[in-house]
C-alpha cells in the first residue's frame, strides 16, 4: 500500500480522493476476502498493520473500527481483534429472525429433503443475477424448531460458486458458517421480502397443516463481503406460535 | 459534570468504572432529553462541549460518535452535528418497512378513522408497561400508498404521555415527528413481531378485500431514547402487491 499525503483530518474528502482510513479499510477487507486471514483468526496488532501499510496507528484503528461495527471483524476487550466467524450464537441469529412465541431465539434444526442441479425460473435467475445458461443448485430443506417442522425452505445457489457441494452427502444445519469455511464466501447482508401467503396443498402436506392456512413467505437475497449475490432463498415459515422479529432502530 | 482522573485508553474499563467518552455519552444524551437543544439545532462545536464538560476534545468526538450512530444525533460534512428529527425522508422510512412490490420506498398517508380513551385488553397494557388503572388512547388509521387503502392501524397510546393529543382535531400524517415536536418523546427503537394471519370480516370490509385473505399482522412496540414505550400499535397490511422489507448486517 502507499502511503498517501493527505489524511482526512486535514482535508476535506473530495470526489476524487478517498480519506485515509476507508483505503485502509478496504484494503485490509481485500486481505481478509483474499484469507490472508481465516475466519477466527487474530489480526497483527494496530502497530504492527500501521508499520505494514505505511500509515498512523489512529487510521489503522479508525479503518479496524468501520470494518468491526459492518461485523467483518469482532473485536475481544484485551484480547484482540479477529475475523468474524460465523460460528457464534450471535452471528448465527443476526440472520435467523423467526422465534416461537413467548420463547428466546433458538437456532432451527435443519434436515435435507433434497439436493439436485435444477433448471429453474427467470426470476430465481434474475434474483441470483445469472443467464440462462448458468447452472443453479437447488436444495430444499425442513427445518425444526423444538421438533416441531416449521419452515419449508427452498433454496438456490449459483454453480459456479458452489460446484463441489454437490460431491456432499450431508450438509451441516447452519449453512453461512459452511459457506464460509468450505468456500471462503462471507455473508455481510440479507435483504428478506416477507408476504403473507395462503399454503398450497404441497405445502400444506409437508409441514402438516391444512390447505389454505396463513403462511409467512419470506424471500431473501443474501450478499457476501465481496459484494456477490451467492444465495436466494425462499422460506415458507408457519406464523401460528412462531414470529417473525425485527428491531429497527 | 466532574472531571474524571482516569480515561479508557489508558485503563481497561471494570465493573466499577465506566469509560469516560461513556458517561460523556450518556450526558449528551440526557442534555438532549432534556431539550436543551431542539430537534434539528446544531450543538456545540467539540472545543466547546470539551471546554464546558472538562474533558478532551478526543473524549467528546468518541461521544458524539456514539450518538452518531445511534442516530440520535445527525452530522453534516463541513457543517455541524445536530439533534435528529424525525421530518428527513431517511428518518422516516428506517421506521415504515411496507414497499409496493417493485416500487421504491414510500411514505404512506394516513386518514384517522377514530381516536378515543380506551378500555383495552390486558395484551395491550402488558405491552405498553402500564396497569388497569391507567388510561390508554386508541386511535385507528388507515394508511394509503399510491391512493390505496392499504393497512389497518390501531395505535395505543398511554395517556399520561400523551394528554393533550385528545384536544386535537387533526392529526399529521407522520406520527413520530409529531411524537417528538409536540411531547418531546424521540422514537429510538421498534420491535416488530410479524405473524400471517387471515382477515376477518371487519378487517376485510376495511381494507376492500374478502373474508379469509392473507394478511401481514406487525405488532410493534415503540421505545424513545431515554427507554420509555410510548406506543403499541397493530397493523394489518396488505401484502399481495405489497411487501415487509428487511434488511439484515
Amino acid at each position: 500500500m502507499k502511503k498517501i499525503e493527505f489524511d482526512d483530518k486535514l482535508n476535506k474528502p473530495s470526489l476524487a480522493f478517498q480519506p485515509l482510513y476507508k483505503q485502509v479499510e478496504e484494503h485490509v477487507k481485500q486481505l481478509i476476502i483474499e484469507r490472508r486471514w481465516n475466519p477466527g483468526e487474530a489480526l497483527p496488532n494496530e502497530f504492527q498493520l500501521a508499520e505494514e501499510l505505511g500509515v498512523s496507528q489512529g487510521t489503522v484503528r479508525k479503518a479496524l473500527n468501520g470494518l468491526t461495527a459492518a461485523k467483518i471483524l469482532t473485536r475481544q476487550q484485551g484480547v484482540g481483534t479477529f475475523v468474524s466467524e460465523h460460528n457464534t450464537q450471535q452471528s448465527l441469529y443476526r440472520f435467523f429472525p423467526l422465534i416461537a412465541d413467548g420463547k428466546h431465539p433458538e437456532l432451527p434444526a435443519a434436515t435435507l429433503v433434497s439436493l439436485a442441479i435444477e433448471k429453474v425460473s427467470p426470476i430465481v435467475l434474475k434474483q441470483l443475477g445469472l443467464s440462462e445458461k448458468d447452472k443453479v443448485i437447488h436444495l430444499v430443506r425442513q427445518r425444526l424448531l423444538d421438533s416441531q417442522v416449521c419452515i419449508h425452505e427452498s433454496i438456490f445457489l449459483p454453480y459456479k460458486y458452489f460446484e463441489s457441494l454437490m460431491n456432499e452427502t450431508e450438509l451441516p444445519h447452519t449453512l453461512y458458517h459452511y459457506y464460509q469455511q468450505s468456500f471462503n464466501l462471507t455473508v455481510q447482508k440479507t435483504q428478506d421480502s416477507i408476504k403473507a401467503v395462503l399454503a398450497d396443498a404441497e405445502t400444506a402436506r409437508f409441514l402438516d397443516i391444512a390447505e389454505g392456512d396463513p403462511l409467512l413467505e419470506v424471500q431473501r437475497v443474501t450478499q457476501t463481503i465481496d459484494d456477490k449475490i451467492i444465495e436466494y432463498r425462499v422460506s415458507k415459515c408457519l406464523s401460528d406460535k412462531y414470529h417473525y422479529f425485527v428491531e429497527l432502530s
